[in-house]
């Protein structure tokens, strides 16, 4: 038996939506338990909330850095295994640092920072640190995600020349005709979310997404965004042109403003064999094209998949995993990061995205607001 | 804060399915723990179940009647607060009575008993006992059958004549031809399983099903039985006709031979004004089927459904809850009945499986037993 | 260049639904032109509708007799080559037979007859007559229904055990609620419709569609019907369950009252190696379920598709072949058999339904009613 | 009754794709007979064609010329009322001209020309002519497609904001590994296609499509091309960023390289209230979603939907209209311009693409090759 972790959350007090996502996801297998928390840039609401959690009191927060510093004085045996920064973007750097600095592991949000200059600070901090490191591109649990990656790495679809990923969400729709009802969202504050809403928000992922699955690296890129929502002070959709290293081109959406859409996710890539396609939204599934004539539906759960789809699978075939057990396959492998840490070895292989992965992620979100000031100009990737 | 019920669990070891999906499902929202078992007939792999799992040694049993003898000597703030019966059929009667008797809370896997007349004694013993029960027929907890449940009763439907529910795995397909590889499968063995296989083991939960969402009791069936698999000594595949008290109709499926597919319990209720249709591999959309030309697509997470389903989503639309946050949502139900029990109060409304439906299920399992065995004959439902 | 062979109706006068549908079927490959028709009971509206449609006014019939007496009296190159009868059930056997008597080869819409008895009958008439004869089962015309039997053909499902089939249209439902609507259909009407409703309607195309596909044979059947529509004096809703002979299971599910479907016929066979499966209202795929995990989606118009399917096909991949088309091949095929009658030959092999299949879906039929009347007893399928 | 309007083929003789769907869909509703063609540029193998297709030979042609000016000798009531060019696109301009000004009204494959001039000297020619032109964008036949226009018009989307179009085709991807294969096709060679390949065959297909739903026109536009198969002289994938008049954003994709893909155009509307969706391989449905978690599937042959996809359906609900049908109804609202110009009427309101839509085609093709050229350069939409 692997003892417990123990988990610190900066972040996701009472009413949040990815606080307990974090909450349900670490502590899935049994293998980590929350100890201590500041939920809340509102001491109150943080005790609040870390009471409702039933936390003992001395392990709430008021704010994270009190929380890094005062649990690096407890003991050994006592003080948490790591740090989960589950907060607005502009909040990462800094908590990310105390952590850091406090000699404690912490797996972040997306995106990584508020700048590619931070991005590129927080991981020369993460390197001297020696600590675990992770960040939730959570799209990339899925099993079916997995099984993905390893057939365009066994060259199953030929050399890959196409890569569309869109991710068009709706909900900032409403805001549109009800301008009055958007306000106070912090993803369209450039103070809090930094010089992106939209792409921060959503291009990430998607950029990420076609990364893990398809190895390829943005060369250059040329984007246009847009803004529908009046008290937006950022962007809420845009669409990026996209030239990789070695010749394959794609294509990338992303939007807020999609009315009745909800988090559809979705890829599709293109070799000269076959493609594929998989979709966030019926995420137990993967297509596969072939000329041929024949779209085969792969799902998850079962022996024909690569083994990092099967050991990605919580349930067997036919009983649906969700966005919570993909979630949790981060943590699962984050995990082995943090025990290898506790245990003084060498960190292991682990499947989970890292700091470079964040770094790469701001170097998209610069670029493309690069490419769109300059009227579309195509754009060299930033590094 | 909520005190953490501290969980049994009788079966469920090292390699068996449906134990891990009880300990994810019973500890997802952190009211729960784990901290006794019995987890198999083996004392060996009890220990070492246990032992993974991170119980303290004396909590681990090499029987459930061990376990519910010396668990319920131990200090009121120690003993555990309900046991899951997690072992195949034959074993439900005696442990649930174990338990109930030695006045500790259950949840048990369905079919309820290997007998309608073991289910009945189970019944009486929850009555007698006064203790919180609840019987796992996970699919009720997902959010658009509480939807569909809610528009039935709401008479969105208008009155229902038909409903069409199917069950048709198709995993045993393989031992047809193979059936050397069927060997020892406990669902096929009438000493473990009871008088059925197919009907008890997927019908049970189309019956359920059907009745959660629409209300109606069967009157009468006619059904036929077939086993496809040699080595199989009770049925694997199976329909039954049903004539619903007050008129409707319905067509009940279910198999285990239907090569191919997976875990498609589906289930299409028509009313004099519209269908809907729900499906377990799709599990977070409903669809309303208007005879005017339009099939709206619900989806869980969203405002505009009914209350029962808003609260029991995990996470906002386009994010899937899959079948462990369903399970864990009997789970969270059960809780309501284990604290009341605990509390010494009246038993709280709660929407989850009880003793009722474990008695009416293991009423049809024999109901279409005598029918086929009588060639088909209409057969009024047992009691 | 193939002469054009010259087309008579009975039926699909104006305002019919199946009228057009023959016309624009049998014309489609400019194989055929409309020459003469009887097109309604009614004599002015046949003149009209001959009016409407530009043919000459000496060819248009105020019945079915006259025509197949003044047509049979024209020169040979002159004559109608064939008769399409489109009228309501009970004017098949006496206007078939009228055009067979005359030496006119018959294309009739199903079902066969009012009776198994008429429908013997006409039988022997065809066999007599040495004309060409089909009965219009549409749905076996589509590329992918012929896919589909070609791999139960080859094996490469393994052998058939079960084969589930379902027709739930939901039309009538409104009339439910609303009976005055209902009022004259002539499908609920036995004396026009003969002894079924549903059945005759829907039943048939599906149990004949599973006999194409499988070639499975019925043996005995267990059937229960219904009644929703008050003013209807036959069923309009019924399941059958079925023992083909050699021991595989069916069942066939057919309605008028599910509200809110359209024309759902669908399909689902399982073999010991195989699962397949076809949906009239997605016609050009069909879907075979691997019990490994995959399941693979075939699409009309390619090349990987057995030569029965490719030729079905009117247009290749991706672009949608559609009723009117598959009901074409009927056409394609029939003309194949009046062609070579016309011609003095033997008849070659053509892909159609013929009067044999007109007489066991009237076997079916009354092997249903039987059932049903005698308590959905086990009945032994009539001959 | 109509007449039947004699039809005159340039092209379309043995062995071609869209011939055949060009006689069927003008000969469908029996308003046309095909009595003349110029079936091929090699004059055996239109003899041949004709000869097939049971015309007199003395209405087959060698060349197009000769018809045009043998058709325009005949009397009135012989020579052919329109010709259909159905060639390769460096034939269009010449083709068109040589009939229009032989005073014959024609229905012309797209895209219009091989150049925006060339587009243009048509519609002068059209205009000076009095003739009556279409152009076969088929995709706007569908009915779903004619509801999403008048839902659209109505504003039941609110304001459009976002057009996402796209037509990944994969046919081409096999020639990428297998050059060899590749060689002749004529849409690859500029001499014959014009200056795109891609965006001529697809792109104004789906720029055509995106116009005829929305209405809104492309103020200027940013376009990157590829081309993946060596052999091919043109692009084969190219995606499209647009920034419509108004305000309104767009993304057009076209390829031919998405290994796998059919046929699936498909279209995106998003507006200020509503979404909607249309898929071309599954034709039949629209789909409208709407965010407050609903999306509904809106299906042809329903009295619910407007009269123009009413009147363009040819069956009721269920019963799939296919390909040739919506090409048909290009036909059907043709030959109501062609019976105005052939009674010396007025032309009439028809909802068929004409010489406007085929300028603008051209003039989009243009566009994205000089933004191409340019490097993504935002361009200016040329008139």
């Amino acid at each position: 038996m692997k003892r417990k972790l123990r988990m610190g959350m900066v972040g996701g007090g009472i009413g949040a939506f990815i606080g307990p996502v974090h909450r349900m996801a670490a502590t899935l297998d049994g293998e980590a338990e929350l100890v201590a928390g500041a939920f809340s840039s509102d001491p109150k609401k943080s005790r609040a909330s870390g009471e409702q959690l039933g936390l003992a009191p001395s392990r709430v927060y008021a704010d994270y850095r009190e929380m890094a510093r005062r649990e690096a004085a407890l003991p050994e045996d006592e003080r948490i295994d790591f740090a989960t920064v589950a907060i607005p973007n502009a909040g990462h750097y800094p908590a990310v640092k105390a952590f850091l600095e406090a000699g404690i592991n912490v797996i972040c949000d997306k995106p990584l920072a508020v700048s590619l200059a931070q991005a590129r600070e927080i991981e020369r901090l993460v390197k001297k640190s020696g600590k675990a490191f992770a960040l939730t591109h959570n799209y990339t649990g899925y099993p079916m995600v997995k099984q993905a990656r390893q057939m365009v790495l066994a060259g199953d679809l030929g050399r890959i020349n196409k890569v569309i990923v869109e991710y068009p969400q709706g909900w900032m729709s409403s805001f549109i005709e009800n301008p009055g009802n958007a306000i106070g969202m912090w993803r369209t504050d450039p103070k809090i979310a930094g010089g992106s809403c939209c792409m921060g928000d959503l291009g990430t992922h998607a950029e990420n997404l076609a990364r893990y699955i398809t190895g390829l690296e943005i060369e250059r890129l040329c984007a246009d965004l847009a803004r529908f929502v009046e008290s937006n002070r950022l962007e809420d959709d845009g669409a990026v042109l996209i030239r990789y290293k070695g010749g394959a081109r794609g294509v990338l959406l992303a939007s807020q403003i999609c009315a009745g859409e909800e988090n559809p996710l979705k890829i599709r890539v293109y070799g000269t064999k076959r493609g594929l396609e998989w979709r966030q939204e019926d995420p137990n599934y993967l297509w596969i094209k072939d000329p041929a004539g024949a779209v085969t539906r792969l799902s998850k759960g079962n022996s024909n998949l690569c083994e990092e789809a099967r050991n990605a699978a919580r349930l067997i075939w036919g009983h649906p995993d969700g966005f919570i057990e993909a979630f949790a396959n981060l943590y699962r492998e984050f995990f082995k990061l943090v025990r290898a840490e506790r245990a003084g070895e060498k960190p292991p292989a682990a499947d989970v995205p890292g700091v470079r992965d964040g770094v790469i992620g701001m170097a998209f979100i610069e670029t493309v607001l690069q490419s769109h000031k300059s009227n579309a100009k195509w754009t060299k990737m930033l590094k």
